[in-house]
């Protein structure tokens, strides 16, 4: 069996703090023999995602805690390189959780197979993949827009955002992101079609991003679909028209320091709007159909994936920091080969 | 015509302050000759309801503000003295928004007769009126509590919270009120029913707040019903479960100071939670359904209708005033005969 490399979880950022390098370890380890019904997939792609950063810590959330000494979790795309089940032979592509490592073995169900003649295989861990369907699904489940009216998304160039503000527009939408730098506004507005974009960064204090916001949703917001929470989320708030639905998928903004309050509450009553947070992995129902119409509009064209691409193991835990600070451009992966 | 008592709202307060009985004027004035299709109604009963402080702002709101110079607006019920309608006849009881003031001229199809030989009149105001359908929406609709579940209603003494407990212990579910002083808890408790109600006045800091309403859902809370928002939404919604409601029909906490924030926006994300504020008048769709549900309550006795009373017209500029700051009990009203 070949020799594996794997970033292990070795300690835990203090409380409301940002996390480190430190609290990640390399290491290298044999890969086990497998069992009946177990396959090794050798990956070429480890998806870094925020919602990583939540399992570093030991709070009670919505999952367990990563467990200290055991390998980073992650979703990763590869192939199939031994087999003991029937359903998958050497060279299969597969998608799974296979952590940030170069190889996992996973029983055959914990695997999906995925076709890389039509789509690359980087695109199943973006927008073929968890950050597509989140974005499907928080648009079409809750956002729920109609022609005509106004979508906003922040975090407008990430993996989730692009996907949201692209759809949206095939919904016949008003798009209009928040993102943060003039060269992220500019790539969704130029090259993802998006009809306006507010850069956050250039607007320092809250109002000036409020009259900014405005600028660009003239008729207000219908529905909006939140990554990132804290004074964006006042902002596009405070810019809901009446009925208007909010899907909470993120609020990166909180992640690593003390809880954001949100300013104006009793808008959600005066404006009499729907929030919604949802974790996308507890809807497996919806994912076939989400994963179909993704897949259609990425072959069709009609569906752009920027990512951001860091090559090797080793250069994952410094790419997933910047992630949190939104250094990446698009779906941020690490190429493992 | 009759000689009519009428107050009239005169000034506004100053932003984000407290109204005063100042800003009320009492006068008295001739009522006008019915037109085709008019009715004279002689009020027996007006009811005060916290939606009006916000009306007497100048703010852009849902509605717009109740203009100056004009009698105050407000649920009445009463008896028809004079019709130029063939929908009704002397004698018959009618509710209707008469204003503050002893007589009101209404076209027909503004007001709605009712039956008082089973439902006092004054309920028609209260848990088989405005509050009650508010009541019924907010936890049938939003809250959507299954047996067995944990629902919370804060100002649970209050006209609407009254009946959003007793409704949902008829739904099996645990009631849990909060509300503000140890007489309203025992009342809560004792003659409504509840399991439980937390004295939200007996825990000066949020974090003993938070404590106490612990202790009183161990099992957390499934449906919350807001009436007040500030310290007492920060605290309902840390002791949300996962996929939990919160209807948001008031949040009086806010309604004569400065925005209060909300702590920790980022639980509705963690937990997955729906938010969603309404305004009862524009779910004119199921008042048929909610009113005969609630009637048939009231009649059978399942359905208990706490109500404050005070005495003639003159005193409703000061009870509503003491209704702001939570003096009453119950549905607050003022008979007018």
């Amino acid at each position: 069996m070949p020799t594996n490399d794997q970033i292990f979880l070795v300690s835990r950022p203090a409380p409301h703090s940002k996390a480190s390098t430190d609290n990640f370890k390399f290491r290298q380890s044999q890969t086990p023999e497998l069992q009946l019904g177990q396959v090794l997939v050798r990956h070429h792609y480890l998806s870094l995602d925020p919602y990583m950063r939540g399992r570093m810590n030991d709070n009670k959330s919505y999952a367990p805690p990563q467990p200290l000494g055991e390998v980073m979790l992650g979703g990763t795309v590869g192939d199939v390189v031994e087999s003991c089940s029937d359903q998958f032979k050497p060279g299969d592509k597969v998608v799974g959780m296979g952590g940030w490592q170069l190889y996992s073995v996973a029983p055959a169900d914990a695997l999906r197979k995925v076709d890389d003649l039509r789509i690359p295989l980087s695109v199943y861990l973006g927008a073929v993949g968890m950050p597509g369907v989140a974005a499907w699904y928080g648009l079409t489940q809750i956002c729920k827009p109609k022609s005509g009216q106004t979508v906003a998304v922040s975090a407008a160039s990430g993996a989730v955002g692009s996907v949201v503000g692209q759809l949206a527009k095939l919904h016949g939408c008003r798009v209009v992101g928040i993102a943060g730098g003039a060269a992220k506004c500019q790539y969704v507005v130029d090259e993802l079609g998006f009809d306006a974009c507010v850069d956050y960064k250039a607007h320092a204090n809250s109002k000036d991003l409020y009259l900014a916001l405005k600028a660009a949703t003239p008729s207000g917001i219908d529905g909006y679909f939140e990554n990132v929470g804290g004074a964006v989320l006042d902002a596009a708030l405070s810019r809901m028209n009446p009925f208007g639905r909010i899907a909470l998928c993120g609020m990166i903004a909180g992640y690593e320091r003390e809880a954001v309050p949100l300013a104006h509450p009793a808008l959600i009553l005066v404006n009499r709007l729907r929030l919604e947070g949802f974790i996308v992995t507890e809807h497996q129902d919806l994912w076939p159909q989400a994963l179909s119409e993704l897949s259609c509009l990425v072959v069709s064209g009609q569906l752009k994936c920027p990512e951001s691409m860091v090559q090797g193991l080793e250069a994952a835990p410094q790419a997933f920091l910047d992630l949190l600070t939104g250094k990446n451009f698009g779906k941020q992966l690490v190429r493992l080969v």
